[in-house]
């Protein structure tokens, strides 16, 4: 994955966004993993540390390597990791079809928002399944932007987003990957798979996730493509626009935001699995 | 409401399809409903009893009033509800907004798929409330039509769907109502409103929920609704059909389909609250 085809590009703003939605969304989706002690665990493609930090806190005996194609973006999560005070995680700059890792050589991986922008993400599954040991285990965590809907309903806001997917999809990325981490995993060769859906509902009684997550995270995530989404000529500056408003719209306290992401695990068969299955 | 409006039909495997609706979604809709001993409980809407059995079974101490606007609804209710050898349930064929009871004569009151073909909602909701004693609590569940997708993705498969979404909308109701529930009950009037979504997450891992859900529950209402969407021009008889056969194809091994339901709670203002408040 070139650096430069991450749709969401890589400002202060955007890392700050980054940050607001890790901080809104940790227990719906990360109050489930925590890896035993001593466990080697490669997170891969770690941006600028926005999960790394939970999953370091979490786990504070498992080792963690943390992975990004993007030097900058390492640099950042290494000063944020180091800010908090975590010494449990390595970094290094290294690209996911192309990991200089011996086979087998982790109990765990986790892949946090990363198929999204892979052309291949079977290509990158199989990658890893390599790396994991026998018996050791994948969790994945991608969004699906299709899942969005919010009240007022707004044919302005659906189009808006829908620009965010196609600058996706030119990208090589998926935008809608997140019903497929199942199919994606099982045909990976993962066995034992459970995928769950982590809805984000926002209405006016969740005052931080109308902030944290509505208007800071989503909002500002489709936000952030505007000058790209215009120049491609998806939708006319004033369409866009509106669509952001009417998505700020459902900030208001009869307004109502849902979104679903989904986390899926699955298992490497053992060798015994592997043998018996032969 | 006039019953040829509800644009479901009241043909026996519609019955059928209500009641396996039921079967697959008790836990996920109903786990956290109970009702203390005694307790005097309306159901509005009751329809063939698809929901009644499930309430009257888990409160078996609490005393219920089911409605039905359709005489034939409720005696095919009440057949159901003897086999099962309940005799905590009173029906009575009535109209939500002409109900024959006094203010405040109910301790709850439960309304699952029923403001989803009522033109006025909003309405039916104040008439609800003034059945409510001070304290009481109304359980509103709705689905969402528009909270459904998939894999493989199929323009034909949302297409179908948006025929039934404006068949609703050309009878008076909304079927995407579900992601307004938390607004409506707060516009109500109601108090400590908590709206919950529950989401029926489908993959080949969970095959009762194939079977029971994605192809037995939503595809057969989708495909329900065939003859007038054709005949309202509304979809060619080609890509309708289409789009069923799209809808079945979420069921093979690889696909997925996700709907979500939306379950609030509101409590209506004590005496005491209702006094301080003026």
């Amino acid at each position: 994955m070139a650096v430069q085809r991450y749709v969401h590009g890589y400002r202060p703003q955007e890392n700050q966004r980054l940050h607001d939605q890790a901080g809104a969304l940790v227990d719906l989706l990360h109050h489930d993993t925590a890896y035993p002690s001593g466990s080697a665990v490669l997170e891969v493609g770690c941006g600028v540390g926005a999960q790394t930090i939970t999953l370091a806190k979490r786990s504070p005996d498992a080792r963690f390597t943390s992975i990004d194609v993007s030097a900058e973006s390492i640099a950042e999560a290494r000063r944020r990791i180091r800010g908090a005070g975590l010494t449990n995680v390595d970094f290094l700059r290294a690209d996911v079809y192309a990991l200089p890792f011996a086979a087998a050589s982790f109990d765990h991986v986790f892949v946090c928002f990363v198929l999204e922008h892979l052309p291949r993400p079977a290509d990158a599954l199989a990658h890893l399944k390599a790396l994991v040991r026998p018996g050791g285990t994948i969790t994945v965590i991608e969004g699906d932007h299709g899942s969005a809907y919010f009240h007022p309903d707004s044919a302005a806001a659906r189009a808006a987003i829908h620009c965010l997917i196609e600058l996706q999809v030119a990208a090589g990325g998926n935008g809608l990957i997140g019903r497929q981490v199942y199919p994606l995993l099982v045909n990976s060769g993962f066995k034992n798979v459970r995928v769950t859906p982590r809805v984000v509902y926002v209405d006016s009684s969740r005052p931080d996730l109308v902030d944290g997550f509505t208007r800071r995270t989503f909002t500002a995530m489709v936000e952030g493509i505007r000058e790209p989404a215009i120049a491609a000529g998806l939708l006319d500056p004033q369409r866009f626009d509106q669509g952001i408003r009417d998505l700020h719209r459902t900030t208001d306290a009869d307004g109502v935001f849902s979104y679903t992401f989904f986390k899926g695990v699955g298992t490497k068969d053992t060798l015994r699995e592997i043998t018996d299955g032969q």
